[in-house]
C-alpha cells in the first residue's frame, strides 16, 4: 500500500471508528457469539483476491464488532475499566505511521527519550519522588515477572542468572495475599521459585488487605526453616475487591528481611493523580519496584503499563546483554531500554501517552476520574438503601462488590441465584458485570470507570440489576415448581 | 476526546502520515541527534495548557522525526528490515479504535479467533503442517524465553515451576552457537538455567552455521558430566550473517538427547512464503517450537512475532493460571490465549496481519520479497566484481556481510577503516548500515528489504559505499601525515 492509497483508506477508517464509537451505546455490551462462530466467518487460507478498505470495514461490522465484548461501552462495568481513549488512539497511530523501532538508543533516539519524558511526567503526576525511573511494558504481568527476577537475583547475588539456579541450596520464598493478581503466582512459577514457594499471607477479614503482622510471622517462620524470603508483592487495589494492602508497615517488615518489595498498583495508579487518594499507597517510597497501568482506568489504549524501579543499575544488570551489533558510540551516555525489559525490539509506545496528556490534558483526565469516583459513591448509596443487597468489601476506588441475598436463600442457593442474575444481565447485552468468588462464594463486581459512562448509564445499570434479581428469582420459582 | 473531535484530528493525522511517508526519501536516514537533545525539547512536567492536533504534528515534525533513524526509508540497510507496511498500520489503527481487550476468550471472542485464523493462515503460507498451533507475541525475545521455560519444565517434569528450581540437583544445559541472537543467552539467564550453562557449539568456518556433530559431542560431554541437555536453539538466518543452522540433523541430535528444539527464524520466516526457500528450514517439523517475526521483513507494523508450538498442552500447563474472575461458561471449548504467554491482557494484534494479508494480498507480498532477493543478488554481483571488497559469509537471504580491505592494511587498521567508512555513511544521512563483529573483526552488514527500496536506491548505496571507502582512506592518509 502506497502513501496515497493509505491516505484514502485511512480517511475511511477514521470515519468508521468515529461512527463506531458514536453508535456504541446501541450495541450489546457482551458478545453473544459462541466458540467457533467468529472463526467460521473466515476461509481456511488467505483468499487469493485482495480486498479494499470497504470490504475490511464491512468485515469489522459483520464479524468483528459482534464478536467483541465492548470495554468502551457506556454500560461496561466488567473486570476493570480498559479505556482506549481516542487521543491515545491517535498517538498510537502516529507510532505505527512513523514506523520507528527501539533496539538501541541510536536506532530511534526519540523513542527512548520521549519514553523517558512521559515516564517522568507520569511519575510527577502521581507524586513519586525523583528516586524512581520508569519504562513502559506491555502489561503488569510482565512487570511482576521482571520484579520477581530482580528479587531472585538480589537474593542470590546474581547467581540464578549467572551460574544457574539448579543446585542453589537455599529455597527462596515469595509473599502476597490470595487476593493478589494471578500474575504473581505465575511470575513465581516462571522465574523458577516454584508455585510451592508462594506464601499467601492472611488478610484482614473485613478489608481483605494484607495483615502485615501475619507477613512478619510468615517470614520469621520461613527464615527459621532455612528459607530465604526474597520477594513481597503488595497490591494497591486488588483485582477482586480493590483491597489496599498497607504498604508502609509491609515495607518495614520486608525491609527487615531483605526481601524485594514490589507494588502492584495496576488499577489504582490512576487514582494517584488525585492528591486526596495518595494516602492509599503511603509508604510506596520504601518499596523497590512499582507497576501501574495507564491502559486501564486512565484511558491509554493498550498496551501501556508503567514499570518504575529505584535501583536501575540492578535492573540493568539482571536484564542486559551486549552483542556487538547493538553497540554504538553513545553507549553509556544514553538510556538503553532494551536492558530494562524482556523484548529487544520496542514499539514507540510513549506517543500514546504523550498524545493523551497533551490533547486531553491532565485536568480533564482528573475530572473524569473524580466523576467516576462520584458515580461510584452515588451507586453505593443506592445499593445501601435497597433491601436484600449486601456490599461485601470496602470501596476505596471505583469497584463495588455486591451480592443480592433474598431472605430464605443460603449458601449454594445464593451462589446459583448470583450466577443466574448476572448471566441474565450479560446475556441481555444491556450491561456487563463480572462475577467472581470471594471467600468461596460468588459475588458480582461492579467496576465503574468506562470513559463513556454517564450518570444515566449507572442509573440504568441499577434498574437492570434490580430487574435481573427479580427475574432470576421468578425463574427459579418456576423451575422449582417444575421439579 | 469525543468521536467528532477524533474524526477531525484523525483526518489531519492520516494526511500527516501519508505526507511523511511520501517525503521520507528526502530525510536523513540516521538521526543526528545527540543523547539528551530530544528530551531537552520537553518541559519537566506536563504543560497545563492542552494542545490541538496541529501542535502535535508540529512536534512530530520538529522533534520526533529528526530524532528517528528511519527504518521505513528507502536507503535504510541497517540491522534488519523492520517494515511498518501501511496496510498493517490501518489494521493496528482498527485495533486501537475498537478498544477490545483479550483476557479471556469471552472478553473478546473475535480477538482470540481472528488470531487463530491469521496464525493458521500464516502457518499454511510458510508450509508448516497442521501439527503446529500459533499465537502472536511482541517479539522473538519473548518467544525464546517461553520456549526456554517449556524446555525447563519438560526436563524437570514441571518441577521448576511447581516445587521450585532451588535445590533441584541436576544442572540443565542449553545449546546454540555464538551467532544465535542475544535473546537466547538472556532467556537462559532469566529462566534460571544461568548463562554459565549456555554452550556455544562450534560453527562451520565458512557458513557460520552450527556444526551438528559438534552439538552431538557437546551434548555427550555434558551428559557424561552429569548435566541434562534441555534446550537446543537453532537459528534460520542469524542476526550477524543470516547463517542457516542445519535443522534436520540438529533435530536428530536434539531428539536423541530429549532436549527441546526451538527454531529462531525471526528474520528468515518471511522467506518461507517462497517455495524455493523452504529447503532452508528442512527438518523444521521435527522441532518443538518456532518463532518468526512478520514485523521484520514481511512488513507488519510492530509488534507482531509469531510463536508456534506442537505440544500446546505442555505450553498451557507451563503458562496457565485459573483464578475465579477469569472463569467463564465456555472454558474448555475456547482457546484461552492468556495461558499461551506471559501477559494476561492482550491487544488485538491479529488485525494488523489480517489487514495486510487482505489489503496487500499474498502475491504482492511475495513479489516484494522476490524483488528484495533479486536486488541482493544484483548488489552481490557488483561487490564481487569490485576490487578490495570481500564478501565474508554466504548470502542465503537478503543480507550481505562485507569488508573493504585495501592492500597494505591489516587487522586493527582495517577495523579502524571499516568503522570510519561506515560512520561516514551513517553520519551523512544518505544511507544507513550496521557494523558488527565477525570472528573478532569489524565488518558491515548490508541488510536489504525496506519496503520503499527501489533498485536506484541500491545503486545509490553502492556509489555511496565506494565514495565512503575512498574518503575514509584519504582522511586516514591526511591524519597519518599530520601525525
Amino acid at each position: 500500500m502506497n502513501p496515497e492509497e493509505f491516505r484514502t483508506a485511512g480517511h475511511v477508517l477514521i470515519d468508521w471508528i468515529a461512527d463506531f464509537r458514536t453508535r456504541l451505546p446501541d450495541l450489546p455490551v457482551q458478545s453473544d457469539r459462541r466458540p467457533g462462530d467468529v472463526r467460521a466467518a473466515f476461509p481456511e487460507s488467505v483468499p487469493a483476491v485482495t480486498a479494499g478498505i470497504d470490504e475490511l470495514t464491512s468485515l469489522l461490522d459483520s464479524v468483528v464488532v459482534p464478536g467483541m465484548t465492548h470495554f468502551q461501552h457506556p454500560r461496561y462495568f466488567g473486570f476493570f475499566p480498559s479505556n482506549a481513549g481516542l487521543a491515545s488512539v491517535l498517538g498510537d497511530l502516529a507510532s505505527s505511521g512513523l514506523g520507528g523501532l527501539g533496539i538501541t538508543w541510536q536506532s530511534c533516539p526519540a523513542l527512548t527519550e520521549v519514553e523517558e519524558v512521559v515516564c517522568d511526567w507520569m511519575r510527577r503526576l502521581v507524586g513519586l519522588s525523583s528516586a524512581w525511573r520508569g519504562t513502559i511494558y506491555d502489561t503488569a504481568s510482565t512487570g511482576a515477572l521482571v520484579a520477581m527476577l530482580c528479587a531472585r537475583e538480589r537474593a542470590t547475588g546474581y547467581g540464578a542468572a549467572g551460574k544457574g539456579w539448579q543446585g542453589t541450596g537455599q529455597g527462596l520464598t515469595v509473599y502476597c495475599t490470595s487476593h493478589a493478581h494471578s500474575s504473581v503466582t505465575k511470575a513465581a512459577a516462571l522465574a523458577g521459585y516454584g508455585a510451592a514457594h508462594v506464601r499467601f499471607v492472611d488478610v484482614d477479614p473485613v478489608s481483605f488487605a494484607m495483615d502485615p503482622e501475619s507477613l512478619a510471622k510468615a517470614i520469621a517462620q520461613d527464615t527459621g526453616a532455612g528459607f530465604r524470603p526474597a520477594m513481597v508483592v503488595a497490591t494497591v487495589g486488588t483485582t477482586g475487591t480493590t483491597a489496599i494492602d498497607p504498604i508502609a508497615r509491609i515495607a518495614e517488615v520486608a525491609g527487615e528481611s531483605g526481601a524485594w518489595l514490589h507494588i502492584d498498583a495496576a488499577l489504582a495508579g490512576a487514582a494517584m493523580l488525585l492528591d486526596d487518594y495518595r494516602h492509599l499507597w503511603e509508604g510506596v517510597e520504601d518499596s523497590d519496584s512499582l507497576t501501574w497501568n495507564p491502559h486501564k482506568w486512565l484511558g491509554t489504549a493498550l498496551d501501556a503499563s508503567l514499570f518504575y524501579v529505584r535501583d536501575v543499575d540492578h535492573l540493568i544488570r539482571v536484564m542486559s546483554t551486549n552483542p556487538s551489533y547493538l553497540r554504538s558510540a553513545v553507549d553509556g551516555e544514553a538510556t538503553q531500554y532494551r536492558d530494562w525489559g524482556i523484548p529487544l525490539g520496542r514499539r514507540f509506545r510513549a506517543l500514546k501517552l504523550l498524545f493523551q496528556l497533551r490533547l486531553d490534558g491532565v485536568e480533564s483526565i482528573k475530572q473524569r476520574l473524580r466523576r467516576d469516583l462520584a458515580f461510584t459513591n452515588l451507586l453505593l448509596s443506592l445499593i445501601h438503601e435497597a433491601s436484600d443487597w449486601m456490599v461485601l468489601a470496602p470501596v476505596p476506588l471505583q469497584t463495588i462488590c455486591v451480592r443480592h441475598q433474598p431472605p430464605g436463600l443460603d449458601g449454594e442457593a445464593v451462589d446459583a441465584h448470583t450466577l443466574r442474575w448476572v448471566a441474565s444481565i450479560n446475556d441481555s447485552g444491556r450491561a456487563f458485570l463480572t462475577p467472581a468468588q470471594l471467600e468461596g462464594r460468588w459475588m458480582v463486581r461492579v467496576s465503574l470507570g468506562s470513559e463513556a459512562t454517564e450518570w444515566e448509564d449507572v442509573e440504568e445499570l441499577w434498574r437492570i440489576m434490580k430487574e435481573a434479581v427479580a427475574g432470576a428469582l421468578a425463574t427459579s420459582v418456576v423451575q422449582n415448581l417444575d421439579d
